[in-house]
């Protein structure tokens, strides 16, 4: 942020008074500019015991599977927003469930959040930001292309707790991207 | 939003190729500025059964009763959010245990997430953005001059499941301002 959106000139990091924290704050109109965590709703739509994935067309991470999720919008409420994005990125129609992983995504500004589903019906197929999606069975999961930590641990959680019969609420905090290997 | 934070000059509500919602895009450098609701973070702390509430020395609703909450800041994590809310508007030390009940604030672009939390340590005080604080006893909380109604829903799940012996979590959907009373 370089410049002041209410007014067009341009901003300076201050502390403003009686705050704690550093904020854009614009010198000529006094406005202060919050940067807050942004919201990532998804889901793990089941089907017959099958996972629903989606191969990314977009970046980051393109050529990745992933579950359906994306950015909350506002006027929506989480449940809204990954029925939404499951019939955005694959044509998906579900029922959302029980709120399966937060994510804290510290080094992204972001909070993933994750719920189960059900797939109403397996005629899927891939939205714009998809290459392609796929029904899999939990031996097939492409574990070795997952696009990111947040959707890797979140799908390993749900497998587990399907296994065991219960449906928990799991936290898990990122708090740096993964290091390139070695070589 | 009037002004392109990244150039400085005017932007346009209009749809992007490729999206469905209208954005504010700066003619100019043709920079996209998505917005998405925002987080408010708090907790219901108790301590040997009774809740500690604030009462807000600053506006939206000045004078009125609430939990400790407030924006979630980018870096931290639900649960650190809401510890450093409780310290900061009661000077309170706080334990978060788990998710009470989320919110989804449609007309103000928010969602509120409150967390059960353990008080550990009674000698509470106002801090900047509170004109007092206190411990009530369930008989007696000030229903009648609660600051939010978000807060009021969190805070009698809160107690209805205190009494049941459960931790569930709660979901609930406020998609308009209250009605002035006609008279």
């Amino acid at each position: 942020m370089k410049f002041c959106s209410s007014c067009g000139q341009p901003v300076a990091l201050v502390v403003p008074d009686g705050d704690h924290l550093p904020r854009y704050v614009c010198a000529a109109c006094a406005t202060i500019h919050y940067q807050n965590p942004r919201l990532i709703v998804g889901c793990v739509p089941e089907y017959e015991g099958k996972i629903l994935l989606c191969r990314r067309a977009i970046e980051p991470r393109l050529g990745f599977w992933t579950l359906p999720a994306g950015f909350m919008e506002n006027g929506e409420s989480l449940q809204s927003a990954a029925a939404r994005e499951s019939m955005e990125e694959a044509l998906a129609k579900v029922e959302i469930g029980s709120l399966l992983a937060i994510v804290h995504v510290l080094h992204a500004q972001q909070v993933h959040v994750l719920f189960r589903a059900r797939l109403l019906d397996p005629s899927v197929s891939a939205g714009a930001e998809s290459l392609e999606v796929a029904l899999f069975d939990e031996s097939e999961i492409p574990w070795q292309d997952m696009a990111f930590r947040s959707i890797d641990f979140a799908l390993k959680r749900y497998l587990d707790d399907r296994r065991a019969g219960r449906e928990s609420l799991h936290f898990y905090d990122l708090d740096a991207p993964p290091k390139p290997a070695a070589n």
